[in-house]
């Protein structure tokens, strides 16, 4: 029972919530709808479909993940370009501009009352919701652990990238490492710490936001989407990274 | 307008939400109120009155300040005993069986569902609540620092406490040695920094939990009781801050 509830048109997706497992799992680049009241931001379909809108198989990764690590799950539910979940309310790529090589014309010249609008109907139930979840874990005194859940390009500005799985860490690297450690030791995946990107470029508010705050063990995934293109594909990517995680976790815990 | 809200029966309370200042009051220890469906939690009339439930003064204080400063205020419904907002749920002291050389019968062997129970209740609305307000001056460009607003007891376990005014920092400690160097230099108050008590004691939860995330300047005020133990003291030690806190966040911004 819960004396307050969060109410909004665009409420958070919490998937598994009662799942016994340690790992929380995140995909706040979920979705690549266009809900009213801002509909398409001017964009072609093509680019609605694309990397720009959202991240192309990180949903079908999590809830992959999500069955294999019994972990509850909450995603985002619409496009990371009416309102970037992994970006506090004073970023401008928040609600960006341009992104990439493309211009998105919903959001030339928003004014601050805009901004607010996306704020208060996007970022706050999405995080709010996710707090909720995480204070409920630790006031029922579960193990905690925030994982959240991406996907990158294979080619960004022209330029090919190698790197097929990145583990990205705020300020508390314990968990990354151990990712890391375990997916070079039991996969052939490439992977490297704080690629394709790292908390430098501001890419790690969700974990500053909801797991520092805790001290609780985090790391953000990032998996080249080419590699999880269809849900069969996600699948198998989610039955090598399970165990990599599982692992990781272990680790962890020993410390 | 929001599209969503939070209800509930002990949700945080707001004052000056529209104020122009930069600075955000917030006031977690305000209120000695028993509410059902706890009640008194066995303590006698004398205890409820007593630092132990609240701050005294700190209410009287925060609203004095807030009217000086044209500052927002955000603080709690209900006493510190039934729920320790400035303490995260994964902590014992959030809903303490004893504190200093008070037992709280009601406390005693709570269960995993009570304390999810005051949790959902308290804990979640406040912060949310707070949370809500620093999203939406962020949407809007305003600069924001938070100050939280406490008291402590003359005399703490038998001892005496020489310090009048304590300045309390976590990981960012600009605003709280600003705040420091203003008061020694524009009052005869016995000021330090991290005296009564420090982060080590794992007193700046809120701080932690709200400013450090979005990178805002923040402190925790501890003022003596017997300093602001009448609503005209308080008036007049708020005459003796505010200058202060204008002076720190001037220094601060200048850097």
């Amino acid at each position: 029972m819960s004396l307050h509830s969060i109410q909004s048109d665009f409420a958070a997706h919490v998937e598994n919530r009662d799942a016994a497992g340690a790992i929380l799992l995140v995909c706040e680049h979920a979705s690549n709808a266009f809900p009213a009241p801002w509909g398409s931001l001017g964009l072609t379909e093509a680019q609605q479909a694309a990397h720009v809108a959202w991240d192309p198989g990180a949903l079908d990764l999590s809830r992959a993940l999500a069955r294999r690590l019994d972990a509850a799950l909450v995603h985002a539910p619409a496009s990371r370009l009416i309102y970037d979940l992994n970006r506090g309310p004073d970023r401008a790529d928040a609600m960006a501009e341009r992104s990439e090589v493309h211009d998105i014309p919903g959001n030339k010249g928003l004014s601050a009352e805009d901004r607010l609008h996306r704020t208060e109907a996007l970022y706050l139930p999405f995080h709010n919701a996710l707090h909720a979840e995480i204070a409920r874990r630790l006031a029922l005194g579960r193990v905690t652990v925030l994982v959240t859940i991406h996907s990158f390009t294979p080619v960004y500005h022209g330029r090919p990238r190698s790197v097929e799985f990145g583990v990205i860490h705020d300020a508390d690297d314990r968990l990354a490492r151990a990712i890391v450690e375990a997916a070079q030791r039991g996969t052939d995946l490439a992977c490297a710490l704080n690629e394709p990107y790292s908390a430098a470029d501001g890419v790690t508010h969700t974990l500053r936001l909801q797991a520092t705050p805790y001290g609780l063990a985090n790391a953000m995934l990032e998996i080249r989407n080419d590699l999880i293109a269809t849900s069969e594909m996600a699948e198998a990517m989610a039955d090598r990274l399970a165990p990599v995680l599982q692992s990781a976790l272990a680790a962890v815990a020993e410390v």
